[in-house]
Parts: structure tokens; C-alpha cells; sequence
């Protein structure tokens, strides 16, 4: 079964662009867009940066538990549509989730067999940099060093830790988490394409002679 | 802590040249050097293809404990020296040992934190070609793929199957794997000399303030 990959981080961090360049230069996996009722800002498309919703249709997907998680913030919604991460992997497509730390562990929590991802800032002061250098005039930086700070202790409980010091470093450190997963022993079946029946059917059939002891 | 990866394979699926590949376009990783009480092949040299006992000194060594594993193929001993494996951790640097598929096992049961890797061939027809081109005087084909397919079966109880179609596609999985256990949660403590101090601090004594429910 293809997987979910969580990729999450304290804010400024730099998680949206580790997960474009990975989405760049590896085939196979697609980002879950997340769906929310606040307005689009200028530059960004319904579909592919969020899904734009009215409060309405929001609440009836929320009500028909079609969201792995959701949450309010600031009194606008953000959800994660289920449908995204199953129709992925019906296509045998890995999904890509990038996420807030509270988001991940409700994720996590629907479902165990995601592999979770966080990603650290090599110092306090490079975060507070980055955040700054963001430049969104509603950034509020002190506030959300604050956050981070209380986030940061959160990592040793996400499956993979990636320090974001180089980002070709950080980039291809996620890759290879999900090249890894391609190649664990329970995903065997999805590379049976490149193996010859026989192969196969002693994969599948046959009894391993060698005793475990 | 580093860890011991075990690369196995039925004979002649090119273990050996993945291996060394991996080795060398990766730092921070050393192979784990046989040794065995057969004479030198021309061109092996002792302690880099293997190491080379008498059978007194190999002996000696079983009864102190000292091999992971051994084994006696036709009247000559093969073991995994353990010192090499505790050797290279001690320096903060990953072991990878390449083994026939008994002794993965057996290495495998004496250390269950080792990463086990086993490299298909992507059809018997290949193997078999493999093995009549490896060109060895004593390399009896029928014999080895008889137990090829004896082995294949035992895949699905490593923790990575990768198939050795195109050897770089199988090189870059096996380094996938090395890179993704290096940035794994559990090894997060290798990785604190990128991290700045506060960062640190706050990852091993901070509680972690989001509520996994």
C-alpha cells in the first residue's frame, strides 16, 4: 500500500519549500491540499494551494467525517481531506501532508501506519530570522517563537527527524525516507511489477528454508 | 547509537557491487570484513577482502564468543567478527555487512536493532546468466539457483527488499535506507551536533505541549 508521508514543523521552519523541491524531483507522490474557509490571497489558486471552501460546505464535510483533522484558527477553518490520501493511494501514489505539530498527531492518531516527519531548525535565532524574512505583515514573531518553542520538544515523537540547517541536506533526507518506505519488506507487493513471475510466486508461495532460531 | 546493516542475497545477485558502491559514495559508513580460514584467492588482500586465520586463531576465537555469526563451508570457517561492528558504533560510524541469507539470520537474532536489507534478483533467468559470467572454476549454476530458490521466500522477512534491476536505482535504494535510519527519531541524540544548544535543551528536557490523545 502507498503511504502517507507528514511532514510538519514549527512555523518559519521551512516546510512548504523541503516539500515542493521533494515533490519536484521524486515521482510517485502527490501533496494533500488542504481545504479551508478563509479567503484565497491574491496569488494563490483553488486546487492547488488550497481548496477554498464556503462555511458551509466545510461544516457538511466536517459532518459527514470526511476530514482526518480540522481546526479553527482564528476563526477560519482548515481541514484535511480523507478522500485526497485514498484516492493517492488507489492510484499507487504516495500522499504528502504538510502540517502544523497539533495537526500531524491528530493525523497520526487516524492513522497509525503514516509515517511522521518533523522538521527542526538548527537554532532559535535562524528560525527567528527566517520568520522575519517571511515578511507576512500579520507575522507576529515573537508569538510564534513562542509556539515554537513549546513545539520543538514535540519532534522525538514524530517517526523522523530532520534537521533543516542545508536545505539539499533536508531534502534529500525526506527523499530517502520515502524511497526507504518504497523498499520496507511490507510494501513488497507494490514492486512486483519488477520481478518476474516466478519471482513472484516464490516470493509468495514458498517457504523460507532457513530456520530463524 | 549507529547501526549494523545486513545486505543478503541468493549468491551471484551482486551483493558484493552494490555494496561497494554504496561504500563508497557514502561517508560515515565501514564494511564488515569476514574472516575465514580459506587460502587468498590471487589479488585478495587481508583485511580488505577478508581477513585471513589460521584455523587455530579462528577457533580461538568462537570459544571466546568473539563472531556475531559463523559457519564451515566445505571444510572452511566463516565468521563476523563482532569487535568490528562495536568497533566502528564506538566511532559513530555505521557497519554494513554482507552475508549470505543463514547468516543474516543468525546476525539478526543476536542484534535485533540491525537494519536487514535483501537484494532480489529481478528473475531467475538473470541470476543464472549472473552466475555463469561471474566465470568462478568451481561455480556450479544448477547448484546455486537449486538454492536461490530456496532463499527468494525468505525476503518478506527482511525489514528492506530491494530489487536489483538497474544497479544504480538498487544502489540509490540502499542508500535511501541508510540516510532515512540516520534521520529516524530514535538516533535524533547522532544528529544534535547540527543543532544549537537551546534547541537541544529543549528537545531533551521539554515536554512536549500538544496532546496526542
Amino acid at each position: 500500500m502507498p503511504k502517507l508521508f507528514i511532514l510538519s514543523a514549527p512555523s518559519g521552519t521551512g516546510k512548504t519549500t523541503i516539500a515542493a523541491k521533494v515533490l519536484e524531483s521524486l515521482s510517485g507522490i502527490r501533496r494533500v491540499i488542504t481545504a479551508t474557509t478563509r479567503q484565497p490571497r491574491p496569488g494563490e489558486v483553488n486546487g492547488r494551494d488550497y481548496i477554498f471552501l464556503s462555511e458551509e460546505e466545510f461544516k457538511g464535510m466536517m459532518e459527514k467525517g470526511e476530514f482526518l483533522e480540522y481546526a479553527c484558527v482564528y476563526g477560519n477553518y482548515y481541514g484535511t481531506p480523507k478522500s485526497q490520501v485514498e484516492e493517492n493511494a488507489k492510484n499507487g501514489v504516495d500522499s504528502l501532508l504538510v502540517i502544523d505539530v497539533q495537526g500531524a498527531f491528530e493525523v497520526k492518531r487516524q492513522m497509525p501506519d503514516a509515517i511522521s516527519v518533523f522538521l527542526l531548525p538548527p537554532s532559535l535565532e535562524e528560525l527567528e530570522r527566517r520568520i522575519a524574512n517571511r515578511g507576512f505583515v500579520d507575522d507576529n514573531v515573537k508569538e510564534r517563537l513562542r509556539i515554537a518553542k513549546k513545539e520543538i520538544p514535540c519532534a522525538k515523537k514524530f517517526d523522523y527527524v530532520i534537521i533543516n540547517d542545508f536545505i539539499d541536506k533536508a531534502v534529500e533526507c525526506l527523499k530517502a525516507v520515502v524511497l526507504a518506505s518504497r523498499c520496507s519488506s511490507e510494501r513488497l507487493e507494490e514492486s512486483q511489477r519488477a520481478l518476474d513471475s516466478e519471482v513472484v510466486s516464490l516470493i509468495k508461495g514458498g517457504e523460507c528454508y532457513v530456520k530463524e532460531t
